[in-house]
């Protein structure tokens, strides 16, 4: 167990109660899984092999009963707490949740991070070499699903020897694969918290991801999708893919809050950056072209656009819920206007029609969608008493 | 008088109760008003001349105190009502407002509608010859503000006849116009009619614009804004603006009842439209980018952001209306989330602070922004009431 110390990093220095809310779980380091079982997916074809990075935090336990999944959402990965040794600044997306003494006690359980198929942080993707031609998939990489997702992790817990995950948790799109975990393999896992997710995606939800697959595939630096080959990278598109996706992720009180109509340095009437707003997005655009990769951006926004358990059965997702018989925490944020409040409620409801177990927690934040990554108090004090509560069970 | 007849295009077939619903103006004609006097604007610049093109309906009364003039928003022009000769389905964008018998009776007012400086429908604008130069002005055209159309609107009143408007009316960017003129000019308009306005953009809103801007400025077809010289234009980032913009004109409820999760021909596992709403929004990008000027899409786009009367007043609003004398209409349609009620209310707040005469309606409507151009009942109600009233002073 990591402990406290000025060397690995330790107390979250944001927080105003560093010894109620829990340490850092210290330097770690990622692994990778290789699969050479054909694994085949909803699109109809066939990844021959593929490798999964992830990471771990905390032991299993001798039973293998304290295993917790995280899924990741858009453009995070299997990096979940802590920090890679020699670089302290690089900490984990959900390190305000994940290690000892926090919401999620990596003293008690032990923690998996995954990186998805197609991604471009570590496992198999569109960036990997195709072993067919021996150059990188690039456009030729499979289109994805959430349950081509779910499936693969599957096989990572095989591999780690987990029979059954005391918990798989997610935020977002993240959520929507703890959802199919319980949908399709029911009996490998205990409870589902599914964070500020949705049972599928609306038309407004689709028409953002295809306003952002636009701005890339009609970047002529695309190249259609070989743009390795050619050397570039479609930056344009990247860039407005990525502000079009911010102005969803923040809430418009948030935005009004954090930067209104302030200006940078008065009117310019030039169409240089002029209020503070239209330079944040920019840098966050800059930022997100450095270090995505289009191919992949274009197929975790389909996979968003393809989820939808209820497809399967006619529409109703009480039905689709059916064979999920796990506990569920739901929890949405006030101010998301991405997957708003109803539709957690939607999915309270189906499962309240299946008679299951389920919390709902709608948590007043100012955050919009964001929220989900951050750090609240009564957002954070739900999971921890939920995971309290799981842990009490395996301790017994 | 235009009457009614096959020939002249007539009644609104859409219109369950036409004779009710009023008529069509019937054949129009577009004109032009060349001014030499130069224009000082906002940005320091000076137009040394320019031309504004317009279209009138309807009869000016003897004491020329029955004129209506109509701002136009975004993407429209000076064409609000009936249609040219010779092209019937080329009708005003503001049609089943405008018209005789209907809420704006154009045999009752003398209706102008005005194309702003800076837009392609006519008036001088970045695709208009530079008289310095010889050449189209591109990206040397300046930027301009809503202050700045209206100051050249004003000359055009002056041009014909006008002392004071019986009311300036306007939706969006069209009702920034309209306050405008309430503010600057009080002594030349009885009423203001403001609809589905803000009294200035929000963060969120100028990020959307700023989105838009950033899709064209770095599609490699923009030159620089000097496009023209190089024969092309930037279709590419236009498209994704016109998508961006669309987004926000519908209510997340009307875009989920319009096109939902619906497939155009089941799930194709490519980037090819498989979503109706993917190839709406493609479609209204194309047509966008064929008739739209870049230049133009970024001038307006600046002119909405800049739009800030209360800025002038330390950031009250109040204070910045207080010269307003007019009565003022003020409506707001419910799912309006691009210029929500909440924002309208921001006005009729600080018109009653001011003592001023305002009426206020929220009208329950789910098309979202996009409601002010449609035909609603309780909305056309209103504004024909209105009418009503100003036609009987003016009558007495």
């Amino acid at each position: 167990m990591p402990s406290f110390s000025a060397t690995t990093g330790g107390v979250d220095a944001t927080l105003d109660s560093p010894l109620a809310r829990g340490f850092s779980v210290g330097p770690i380091v990622a692994r990778r899984a290789a699969f050479d079982a054909p694994l085949a997916l909803a699109c109809g074809r066939t990844l021959p092999q593929y490798e999964l990075a992830y990471e771990t935090y905390g032991a299993l336990n001798a039973d293998a009963s304290n295993a917790v999944l995280i899924c990741h959402a858009l453009n995070a990965s299997h990096h979940v707490a802590g920090y890679y040794a020699g670089a302290p600044d690089d900490i984990g997306w959900w390190d305000n949740m994940i290690g000892p003494g926090k919401p999620l006690d990596t003293d008690r359980f032990f923690v998996v991070g995954v990186n998805n198929l197609g991604s471009c942080f570590g496992s198999t993707g569109p960036a990997s070499t195709n072993p067919a031609t021996g150059r990188s998939w690039g456009a030729d990489f499979p289109l994805l699903t959430v349950e081509d997702w779910v499936d693969a992790q599957s096989r990572l817990a095989d591999r780690l020897g987990i029979r059954q995950w005391a918990a798989v948790m997610g935020g977002s799109l993240g959520g929507m694969q703890a959802l199919d975990w319980a949908i399709r393999y029911p009996d490998r896992i205990r409870n589902a918290l599914v964070i500020a997710a949705a049972p599928n995606l609306s038309a407004q939800n689709i028409a953002f991801n295809e306003v952002a697959r636009q701005a890339i595939l009609t970047d002529p630096d695309f190249h259609d999708g070989h743009f390795e080959a050619q050397h570039t990278k479609p930056r344009r598109g990247l860039r407005v893919a990525r502000m079009i996706g911010h102005i969803t992720y923040l809430s418009d009180e948030q935005m009004e809050e954090r930067f209104g109509r302030e200006l940078l340095d008065g009117l310019k009437f030039s169409f240089a950056p002029e209020f503070q707003i239209e330079s944040y997005l920019r840098y966050q655009g800059e930022k997100f072209a450095d270090y995505y990769d289009a191919n992949t951006y274009l197929r975790i926004t389909k996979a968003l656009d393809y989820f939808d358990p209820a497809a399967a059965t006619g529409g109703s997702l009480a039905r689709a819920l059916a064979p999920a018989t796990c506990r569920f925490l739901v929890v949405a944020f006030t101010t998301d206007w991405r997957f708003s409040p109803a539709r957690s409620r939607e999915i309270v409801k189906a499962l309240v029609d299946n008679n299951r177990d389920v919390t709902y927690a709608e948590i007043t934040a100012p955050h919009g969608h964001d929220a989900f990554l951050l750090d609240d108090r009564r957002y954070h004090g739900i999971v921890r008493a939920w995971f309290e509560r799981i842990a009490r069970e395996f301790a017994a």
